[in-house]
């Protein structure tokens, strides 16, 4: 590979995506590849959550649940991601976090499987994966075991569920979404997968995979918001049987008839809790038509383009200052972040973000980049391999304020 | 009482909080008495959410999880809560929505409870709690059972924890809370309020009353916009020793460890589970202004005279029209709202709603008005009761379209 900026230019100017980047609010002055944390800033969002604010709440007040389409926001945003993750229209709804979401399809998927006593996970996965689980089988009675990721021997026939992150959060692998979705099968238990870190980044097939459930977070790269509310897919055939335990008034069949006792109601209305965030829901219904006409597949070819070139970059630049590549060498086994380890890191990433190329660390050593495709240029990339080795040539990260600075991110 | 527009002119001149209405953008034409559903919007919320949007979010992008205090939100909005509850400031966390908040809540309680397998609540209180309750104590294999609110007795040696709202969704009958929080102790269970109508309408006063747990709502009184995320208070004695299930990573001691296994942060923070909806919490942050320099003793002495005034009008105009007094006639026993029973309530509360006075049905045959004290004249109490009786008297409701309208308010 040609690895000069012109060449990364030549790259941009061929990308068949590089008019996407235009929907976007993006800071001068800085090369942001967090997109995997946060997200940019949809220019469309401003406008609309200003109008949710001002017109709809202000003027609108109670009458918006109905006039401007509140009450349906759910299951009309769930619609549009269920577009993103081979789902149909009324298998995906938005409604809590990532993480209440989980533990409600954890507690159901243990309902539909009475005589199987453990929820099965991987070592390595994104940390609330694992907590939610674990309060789950704790309230439950149920048991939640860690194995290895490659280790698919280990679901039997105690298995009721499988929970794992489809790309991990921290090297980007991905995990084969259809052998460990028929391992499940094939032991009789079910599965739930994690697409915090897929949807956005690559075509999803779940419901051709014949996948069970799936959870899935707002503000990545759906560009939703912080902390913008997380979807749950519910493949169809299980909507009449399943059921969870978070019963709150929305999931009622009937909410406005005030009745004493709980009847859920229908498919993936029941997955409704209390009254969702509708101000950063809106923005997360915006900030989705930032996908409108992108096919997937191109999608998916400069997710693997952007994050081979940097890592070719990181071959003939980076690793000479002490990094390994802690993310698959092969693109197709890479969701879009490309992460380096550095006994430093630490301080490394705190140095770089100083100096405005943002990105993140994970605990111990990872120094992560994230590479959001609709808002990611050929030449960032090159940028930003250039920006790493002029820091790491200077030792400009080796200073106490880089190494005891606060990190959050 | 002299029930004339010039008293109630008279009256507005010499409320002390008339002032604070200019602190909220109140459509023209509308007589608003539904901020008992969702409170008005305050002026300064549109600028600070268009901040967090455009400059927040779309400039700072993840470095304002630290620089634009995002992350320490839940707290500091908790805070500014606790004032209007009579709770110190680290007793009270912004999470997620009331009945997520609940349900953290009842299982935490159960826990703490654990030879009793009683969750006792009441009849007649709002869905939600029951719901969540039901959802509880089915997962948890207790069993949910309710009484009738005065049953004080019910509360026995199987109780592990007492839940019910404080003021009544539907009538605004104020429950005693020191009566009822003695007799749970009383008989060693702990007690959960739902402060939902509470507060922001009569001053509350949580640690002197020894209360335990208490959630309540940020979009009705504490006009914090559609969906906001509610609170969560727990005693300061209980810190160390509750735990629930819902262990999100946000709840972890040290969420950016990234640890494999989940160690509870301390106090409060660990009632956080996933990420919070930031754009909604701002909103209710910036919302929470409004209560800025207000006295509470003041606060419910408006309340109570709003709420008397359209009372003595109702006897003295509405009655004729077949309507009852389903709100306790005592304005000590009251909340913030006044409902009215009619067996044709549901398109009388349309046909109101066509004519500018916005207020809610509850079924099967309450209208419901709510005075907020912060935005509610005196004048609009009277000028509602004017609106009612003159459609009353032209039975402008007898229609087609108001007796089949959807009503979702």
């Amino acid at each position: 590979m040609n690895l000069t900026r012109q060449h990364a230019l030549e790259l941009d100017a061929r990308d068949p995506l590089a008019h996407a980047r235009d929907r976007f609010a993006i800071p001068d002055g800085v090369i942001y590849l967090d997109g995997n944390s946060l997200g940019c800033l949809p220019k469309n969002v401003a406008q609309r959550v200003a109008a949710a604010v001002e017109d709809e709440w202000g003027m609108g007040l109670i009458r918006s649940w109905n006039t401007a389409g509140w009450y349906t926001a759910p299951q009309r945003v769930g619609a549009k991601i269920a577009k993103l993750i081979g789902a149909a229209a009324d298998e995906v709804i938005v409604t809590d976090s990532t993480s209440v979401g989980l533990f409600k399809i954890l507690a159901a998927a243990l309902r539909m499987r009475p005589d199987r006593k453990t929820i099965l996970g991987i070592t390595g996965d994104f940390p609330t994966d694992a907590y939610i689980a674990s309060g789950v089988a704790k309230l439950t009675g149920t048991t939640f075991k860690r194995v290895g990721d490659r280790d698919l021997g280990a679901i039997d026939a105690t298995t009721a569920v499988v929970s794992l992150t489809h790309v991990n959060y921290k090297t980007g692998f991905i995990h084969d979404m259809r052998a460990i979705t028929e391992a499940a099968h094939a032991a009789g238990a079910l599965i739930v997968w994690d697409l915090s870190h897929s949807a956005g980044v690559l075509p999803l097939e779940l419901a051709k995979l014949n996948a069970d459930f799936a959870v899935g977070c707002g503000y990545k790269y759906l560009n939703g918001g912080p902390g913008a509310p997380a979807y749950v897919f519910v493949a169809k055939r299980h909507h009449d049987t399943f059921d969870h335990p978070l019963t709150g008034w929305l999931g009622h069949i009937d909410p406005f008839a005030f009745a004493d006792d709980y009847k859920h109601a229908k498919g993936m209305d029941k997955l409704l809790t209390g009254t969702p965030p509708i101000l950063s829901l809106t923005a997360l219904d915006a900030a989705l038509d930032a996908f409108d006409g992108i096919d997937l597949h191109q999608l998916r070819t400069k997710v693997e383009g952007l994050t081979s070139l940097f890592v070719a970059l990181a071959d003939e630049r980076l690793m000479r200052h002490g990094f390994t590549l802690a993310s698959p060498r092969d693109a197709h086994q890479r969701g879009a972040v490309v992460s380096l380890a550095h006994a430093e890191g630490y301080a490394i990433m705190q140095a770089l973000i100083a100096h405005g190329l943002i990105g993140d660390f994970r605990a111990p050593d990872i120094v992560r980049f994230g590479f959001s495709p609709l808002t990611t240029r050929f030449a960032d990339v090159f940028d930003a391999a250039c920006i790493i080795d002029e820091l790491m040539t200077g030792r400009a990260w080796d200073t106490p304020e880089f190494k005891s600075r606060k990190a959050v991110t």
